[in-house]
């Protein structure tokens, strides 16, 4: 695997960002570190670049030299429709303009989510070519996300894995992230094998851990030579000790979103 | 079938629009007709509401008392980012808002476009399952308004048909149109059986007409009893007389989209 | 097509059997007419054998001598468990050992029914693949007689076309039967096929005139050469006129099999 | 796990039902053991009830009260065709009426067999939506038992996992078990994950170990989170010292019925 | 569709190919017309060249300066290896080896056959995806020049439609031709919708008119507009007139090769 | 497993030849190694036998009395025409009818290979079913093997497993290996399993052991049994040490047959 010289990492300071700040840096000379602020001093090999996604020229500025994106940035669950249409709409375009723009043609990772696909049953099992069934608006920006990215792939021939992250956590934490976790170390073998893969394409992938009752199905991007270690049955003692499973009818038992597929619209 | 009491036509002024104020008359005792001006006298029988589908409070007052929605409205064609997003991700947004907070729960025909697959070769068959590629920022936010309309089905109960519009004309005027025409007649029979059904669901439709060399199959939707009757057959000798076929590696004979996988970014 | 020296035809008393009875005469040189009672004269070339499917000495020596056997007999609707045990269970085992008993090893056509799937939705798509969901204790025995016909198939060599018979009648009376009619005479044309075809093997078949609101598939058994001619279209306007479609809600607008789905177990 | 109050195991004096009894104490505060006869002195927490369950009302007093069932009684191998229909078709709409009928709804767990899929080719790949193949009468009764679980669970909501059952055994002794054959501790896994899920469905499931030479494929009930640990593998040497393999032509190698697919009819 | 300079029809003195030259006339300014031996006088336009296939060097001079090659010649039917392996093989190969030096870059309609599937049931429905089961050297034959073709444009862009002609003669002679025919009028208007689309690829079609009873579904190339219009089943009474159907475990009844599958080796 | 007579192994001089004589011995009681030259002396126990492959009565002689075939001989890298048709082409024929003639009716192992596929994409997932897509005359040579062997199968019930090669080397040498990797011990035991079970048919076999990074799916064939135990990952690390990985365009990072795809034709 070839290092690359400068990798950015968007949404640097929030829960995934941090663990890639602190874990990758091995797969670049640089790294560069956005967000809106609270990412404290740099450390060496790092550089910050505090900047809102909304602010276009910022974008393009923080973007060009790079060669590879992690794109945690963005809002991360549901929220109200102008949170959501800022954070993960223009800002999933200002990013993209500014990697056609850019004289690197960054490959990107997309931080795209499980809720792009909530609102499938638990007993269904997907792939990569299964439809989209977002559960809230922050689900419908992952479907826009990855939509967008196509296009860029497409158009452009910018790649992009987009990763429809399940739960990524120390450890799981209730029964349905016996389903969706990933864990820390599962998400940084795929990210080396992203960004090892000499050529990626724009592929789409569940990100969780091989867990026993995973309800996805990787096999169209096996190319990647991803094969997670984690299990997250390890954890299922402890938390049957701690709480009861849900009710058969609750959305947590339902639905592969979970709670979300429950939420309403946030309003103003 | 029974009647509806109000149904709303956005975008009534533009080409489908116009076609649907003047053959759709049948479907309910009024016809709402909206678009931001030009819409002329009202006919006996219609309402005209002038508002951007910007302005949320103006969209909401426009759809209640709706029973069923026509949206032609929305930016058509490949545009700046600005104008797509503000007629077809906002607006789209306001409308289904509106839609749920009203006391008829409209049902909804969404103009889809094939762009929201464009990428896709023309040597695809393509149905209902198949995933999106689409070919620019308008089809991008085509997907998007399919993903929408999707969530709020699964969580609100609100039915959509998105119609993926081939080029629905007087006649195909080119060689790719003899694959994606959809007539005036097969697109009226089309909205009319979409709102006889009992229960619609919330399908994808490929809208083209009977045509031979067409790229789409509509078996997934087979229940609607949709069969179109024109068939781009007949105009195939005037075209060929009128214009060579394009170029082998031409987009409009490589891609489903045709020119508008050829097109850049509309920037400011 | 040789024609058959000897047809059964059980049930011959009932709506589907008389129309065989009246209508399959060139298919045999003699038609062998069975049902308990209320056959009235036997025409030139009819032979009538009054017994009981649950006798089941009557039933083998019914059966010998015959080539083909169109079993239309049994109970065709929703009823208590005795009465369909002892009819389409009882009686399709005594009608099974009886055709491999016989010398004559017959073809055998099974009046299946669209109620062994009816619990699937109406905007699914069906082939002979699709898994079964049967609708009641009715639709069960039936997915027990294909079961019968395919384990008489694999063992013994036995022949039989199970038709999931839709709605058989006149013409088409409600909005569902828009979907589910089949003309008497595209059911006689499937009858010839199902003889005249050299080798049958054991095909499940549905039973539909060529409606266009159909849910059924049935491209596996094309090699059948079966075309139906008739739609269900030209009752359309008919049926609107003297009733409203029915609610979304209700079950013959939600699932294939319509109100039986929504029958309780006809208890004693 | 939340424990049961009260697991009925049905045919609990038999080969399954007896390691049930040893083994599926922990899942229930009391299990209630049936079989017509031989069960021995009831230990601490167990009761015994003697009932045919061709004995309607027994069985219904038998199974209110309880929260979970795992129906391994009935005939387990082929047999004449009373024999069949009272225990496995008769008893099986005897305990689902019970079920039906109960304060309790209890989930049920339906002993199926590899013998309602047992015409299929070894060299065919299986999983839960293939078609079934009967290989015997006692094969057409488990299609049956299948088709009725699925009735009792769209119509009432009862939910069953079927379990195809390969060879459970403590080991394999022949060579199509290395395929076929299912460990005791998978089996009790199996079915401690069965009750565990907060939504069960009405899955069919292989009952199969991890072995190497399996023909079925579980990836439609991942969601259960059942993963074998056991592999005939470790058996193989022993068999291949003990016997040849079956003849290329023989049954035990053609079909995954085995024996099964070359017995005849059992008659009177 | 743009009139060609000069098509060459090979094998142009036999069934196939001399149709051709009556009939494609109007493709080409030129018509090359190329046999061993037998085409007569030249007409206006056409031009003759005698070569055997197998002489590499007559071979390339003879493609130079075409745009399309119709090839019908070569072994058309089983024969002993030598011949099978210079006409279809090595024959081929020259070919496409001419194809590939010459200025023009033809597009090739290579006659492919139904024997290249031959082995597959009657029953069974094909589609351009089905694996290939060859019934005799002459299938394979045509396997090979199919898997030639798919390298040549994978490789050198050359575009081929591989035809896999089933019974094309004037009228069907038998009962297994009421599924293979294909009509002159729709082998001719397939062979113009091959040369009139700008991009042809390189598809597999099944080449048979639009008969009840056809085994194959020419869906993925939809995209190419060809819609047979004529159907066997005008022939049905005549050949149920002048002979019975085959006997259900004849070749001709079993396979969709028909007799070919009963054929042994030739051997010398 | 029961031990062969006789197995025979072409091409015992070659680089898996050599592994087949060394590792094999164990399946038979003789050993018929066969090379045009340089088998040195017979071990005991060993036959050896020299003739060309294009000589059909040394052939045939040399078929007779064997069991099974390992057949590696024939060209096994691109090469001029007249080398892999007279290698490949006429060899095989040579082999097969040699095998139809034999009084022993011997198993045959087909060394086919990837480049059978080898323009499909390395992001494509392909199983037994996958369409082929040769990168060559060696893979076009290759398709042929396998449609010779399926129609010696279907028409003669000679039993072959074609195994589409990988790269089966001691260790991975490049990145494109890490997918394709097989190594000895996967492929002995892949041999041992082919000539065990009873039943064989006439499988497609993808031949790559447990890689992390395969592209193929053996699914279809897991009646087999064959559970590769070796992975290439282990060498990933000395890999990436030794080279970089190729450009994301060049042909051994795009297509899964690697630079085969980017070989021209070999003329004379």
């Amino acid at each position: 695997m070839t290092k690359m010289n400068r990798l950015l990492i968007t949404g640097a300071n929030g829960g995934l960002g941090s663990v890639c700040r602190d874990r990758l840096g091995h797969l670049a000379t640089t790294l560069r570190l956005n967000a809106r602020k609270g990412l404290g001093d740099a450390r060496p090999n790092e550089e910050i670049v505090y900047c809102d996604l909304g602010d276009k020229a910022a974008v393009e500025a923080m973007v060009e030299g790079c060669d590879g994106i992690v794109h945690m940035g963005g809002q991360s669950v549901e929220a109200k429709w102008d949170t959501i249409r800022n954070a993960n709409i223009d800002g999933m375009f200002n990013l993209y303009e500014a990697a056609r723009k850019s004289s690197t043609q960054p490959r990107i990772i997309f931080a795209s989510s499980n809720h792009a696909i909530g609102f499938h049953k638990q007993s269904d099992r997907l792939d990569a070519r299964s439809v989209t069934r977002p559960d809230g608006l922050y689900g419908v920006s992952k479907v826009f996300g990855e939509a967008l990215a196509s296009m860029y792939h497409d158009k452009f021939g910018i790649e992009t894995a987009s990763i429809r992250i399940g739960s990524c956590f120390p450890e799981p934490v209730n029964h349905r992230m016996l389903s969706t976790w990933m864990s820390y170390d599962d998400m940084v073998q795929l990210i080396e094998r992203i960004f090892a893969v000499p050529r990626l394409g724009c592929p789409i992938i569940y990100g969780a851990s091989a867990n026993a009752a995973s309800w996805w199905d990787n096999r169209e991007v096996a190319y990647l030579g991803w094969q997670p270690k984690d299990s997250s049955e390890v954890f299922r003692a402890k938390i049957d000790a701690e709480m009861d499973p849900p009710p058969a009818d609750d959305p947590t038992a339902v639905y592969q979103g979970g709670a979300f597929c429950a939420d309403g619209i946030h309003e103003d």
